[in-house]
């Protein structure tokens, strides 16, 4: 019998881990990303990866992921596509969200931002940082990101960006499973 | 406060469609996938997109899915990313899966079928068949399949076009949400 439902939930740490007040600057939504990412590679539930979402309008983080793939056993569920996922139809709330990364987004998480309309994406890690420990992103992402520039998509890379590459090498040294197709 | 779970949960419908019994052909499969997009359609429980992921070792469908985007308010929720979410550990039970979907996939579910390590993706309408009528299905698709291809994944493209195109068309005629950004 297939299945016919799945959750997603965000480890009980992270669903209790204090949001920045509002209204919340790009440093604070990022350092939460990064928090994330680290505290879910410390306590074993995931990837090293880490995401919000914030409400441009108010500056409430509307939505925090991290990496679920390993725990979940569902290869969809990145840090990005949690928080988008979690988000919901808040993300057309009012005004646009900028999406908040520890590393830039691979193809399949890109590709959720178009459909989400997010109207700005900071991250903090570079795709090659991702794949010098090993994970394949995904071909395709310099064209996707042209498209998205030209319809007024921003995007700032590399914010805080030695926090979140040491995360990177942490997981990859302590043998953290590189998950997905070998590069 | 900020969402801490969310769910995917196949219409109620579609969880009570019968499966073809196993081993299930190709063109079992993409008919099943194509009846799901028809279907939700008809009941207006979402976009005119549907998908089977079908083991190959048995020839058993281990998920299907239908676009969920609208009914759930999650933009990540294509037919695609719900049947492999469903799929779960299944995909990696031994021996790989085809991707049986009514329309090429978007760059996000092309990005997903790469992290689900799918090793043959079988498609019905064309991506320029789901852009015609409106659909802004991202650059990029054209890279990432080079990639895939490079380490193996099969693509077939076009089985029963005809059929999936006429649900696309009869969906935009009757005036269905464009959802996703403007093309």
């Amino acid at each position: 019998m297939a299945a016919t439902t799945a959750e997603i939930r965000l480890p009980g740490w992270l669903a209790e881990m204090p949001m920045p007040l509002a209204p919340a600057s790009d440093e604070a939504c990022m350092r939460l990303a990064i928090a994330a990412a680290r505290e879910n590679v410390a306590r074993g539930s995931g990837g090293p990866f880490g995401a919000a979402i914030r409400l441009d309008a108010t500056g409430e983080v509307i939505a925090v992921g991290v990496n679920l793939a390993l725990a979940s056993g569902n290869p969809v569920l990145h840090a990005e596509t949690v928080a988008i996922s979690l988000a919901g139809r808040r993300l057309t709330d009012h005004g646009g969200v900028t999406l908040f990364t520890s590393c830039e987004p691979c193809i399949m998480c890109l590709g959720a931002s178009h459909w989400a309309e997010i109207g700005r994406i900071v991250s903090s890690a570079l795709k090659e940082d991702a794949e010098a420990v090993g994970f394949s992103e995904g071909a395709g992402t310099g064209q996707l990101r042209v498209e998205m520039e030209a319809r007024g998509v921003v995007f700032q890379p590399g914010l805080l960006r030695e926090e979140a590459v040491s995360i990177l090498r942490d997981y990859a040294e302590r043998g953290g499973e590189i998950y997905g197709p070998e590069s």
